[in-house]
């Protein structure tokens, strides 16, 4: 077996305060433990870069524990299995599930490697990590079972350049509807709609000041759904350009990841415009779908292999780069899904 | 006919800034002009004072057009029709619409004076500027229409000791609910228990600290249903006391009233728990049941007239009093619907 092998992995320290979130994470090495009877040992090759990891480090209530100061970072990972003393798993098996950030992690109690990756012509293994993992279900089942779109009908999405994002809106556009995209930069803008067919994309940066009028001009009679991953003054501009009767999906806030009050949203101020024009809110979590990954991942394979559903994924070399650039997420820099190599 | 009779009126002078609100409001004499074809004249009796109205006196996009400054105030009103060139009244008539904070009003096109009341054993001309006006019909299709309450099912209230909350609770106690309210002071959250019946009631000043454990309290397994008439910080306590799967109704949000951002809501930053515990919200707005006050009226009825809906009424006397009555409503003073008797 592998006992003693040296294994990096980063460290979660402490909760952030208002700094550099890098502070709270430190690179060390440390030997893997002898493997216990249950337990499997993977080599992580993979790693996601999501903006939902970084309210597990605050002690506020979430949809998961938080994590707490000493143990290794979590993320979503896809790596091979190098020796198992589990029945459901054998060596040579590729799987996806909740690892640490590090080289190798040994699995206690079955749950982080959830599942082992069929194998199929024309997807890489990483292709789990965003457009068939995590972010591309959560595009999936927002889309068809909360925003449930209708031919005609005209969508937002902010964040619209991002992993749930851009798929979200391709698979509205399959259903028929027309798509608008916020994105932070005029690069962004001009792959939603040159690449991913979105019927007109706004850059929220050069737009900041009128942008509710920017998304009237793309939609002059209104937005009948909104998809929110931003939250704050994008959300208020979005209330002002609904139609009546529209509805929203709250699927993330990443303009609000960090704040300092216990509230992982920023501030919402706009909403006479939800009661004035009647409009219904519901939100996506991905722990309701657990179960259905499947189903999702069957439909969308052909979508992805036929180009109708187009993805990009900006791969960082280096484990030892991850705390970097997991920082990339809350500017906007990555171009994709992020994902670090491990 | 009474044309050059003396009017007193209230004139909205100007739009508000920061201080009194009284400042944009004058109270005048005016002599009532001739009557045309098609007009009514109507002595208005009783006045209701509604929080919307402040929303009126801004420039913001609102479910109705903004009051013009240099015109009269308008409000709802009862009111006996006094001289008719106008097939569909007669003198002797009561009338209900939106007239102005005046002595007389006179029926431009035939809009304010909307419909004729009937006349019931039991139940006064004001009940129909209250219980069984624009406030109880605004509580009987919020909680039949929107909320939705299912026998067993847990409701907290805001603003609950008000004309919408006390009415729309007691309709979910009716259809089985458990009940909760949220009132500013002790005296109405005994007036909620023990003559309204509802469950519990807690006053939110003096838990203003910890409202959502007090809410969690008196609803250990948390709240089913949201009705929010209030916004703000009580809004977001709120949310810390739903359950997954809760829903909301926003039906006001008289905190916020007088904002000067150009936003009628007060900051809501807890959307957070919105999405982690997958709630929906819809809205209500009067205006979408304007057609069907009848059959909100038929049902209320024999509730108020068998005691089974509890209401009370704040009369002031004197329209010189009008502008000082109107303050109450936003700092809690009145005990019921508020009413000026002119």
């Amino acid at each position: 077996m592998m006992e003693g092998q040296n294994n990096r992995r980063w460290i979660f320290t402490r909760r952030p305060d208002d700094g550099d979130v890098r502070a709270c994470l430190r690179l060390e090495t440390a030997a893997l433990p002898e493997l216990q009877e249950g337990e499997v040992l993977i080599r992580n090759r993979f790693l996601a870069m999501d903006p939902a990891i970084r309210t597990w480090m605050d002690d506020v209530p979430n949809y998961r524990t938080p994590l707490i100061p000493g143990q290794v970072m979590e993320g979503t990972a896809v790596g091979d299995v190098v020796a198992s003393r589990n029945a459901r798993f054998k060596p040579g098996d590729v799987v996806l599930g909740v690892h640490g950030w590090e080289e190798y992690s040994v699995g206690r109690a079955g749950f982080f490697a959830s599942q082992v990756l069929p194998r199929i012509d024309g997807i890489a293994c990483h292709h789990f990590l965003g457009v068939l993992g995590p972010t591309g279900v959560t595009a999936y089942f927002a889309a068809l079972d909360k925003m449930q779109p209708q031919p005609g009908e005209t969508v937002l999405i902010s964040a619209a350049a991002g992993a749930v994002g851009s798929v979200a809106g391709q698979i509205c556009r399959l259903k028929g509807a027309r798509v608008i995209g916020l994105a932070g930069t005029d690069e962004k803008c001009g792959w939603l709609t040159e690449v991913c067919g979105f019927d007109a994309a706004i850059n929220y940066h050069t737009r900041k000041d009128d942008l509710a009028e920017a998304v009237l001009e793309a939609a002059p009679h209104g937005v009948d759904i909104y998809f929110d991953n931003v939250g704050g003054e994008i959300f208020d501009a979005a209330l002002d350009a609904m139609k009546d009767h529209g509805r929203i999906t709250l699927c993330g806030f990443i303009s609000g990841y960090g704040n300092r009050d216990g509230h992982p949203a920023p501030p919402v101020r706009n909403l006479w415009q939800f009661l004035i024009k009647r409009l219904t809110m519901n939100a996506f979590l991905l722990t309701e779908y657990t179960g259905r990954f499947g189903e999702a991942i069957q439909e969308m394979v052909p979508w992805v292999r036929g180009g109708e559903i187009r993805h990009r994924e900006h791969i960082v070399a280096g484990l030892e780069n991850a705390a970097d650039a997991f920082l990339m997420l809350f500017d906007g820099r990555n171009e994709g899904k992020l994902i670090v190599e491990i």
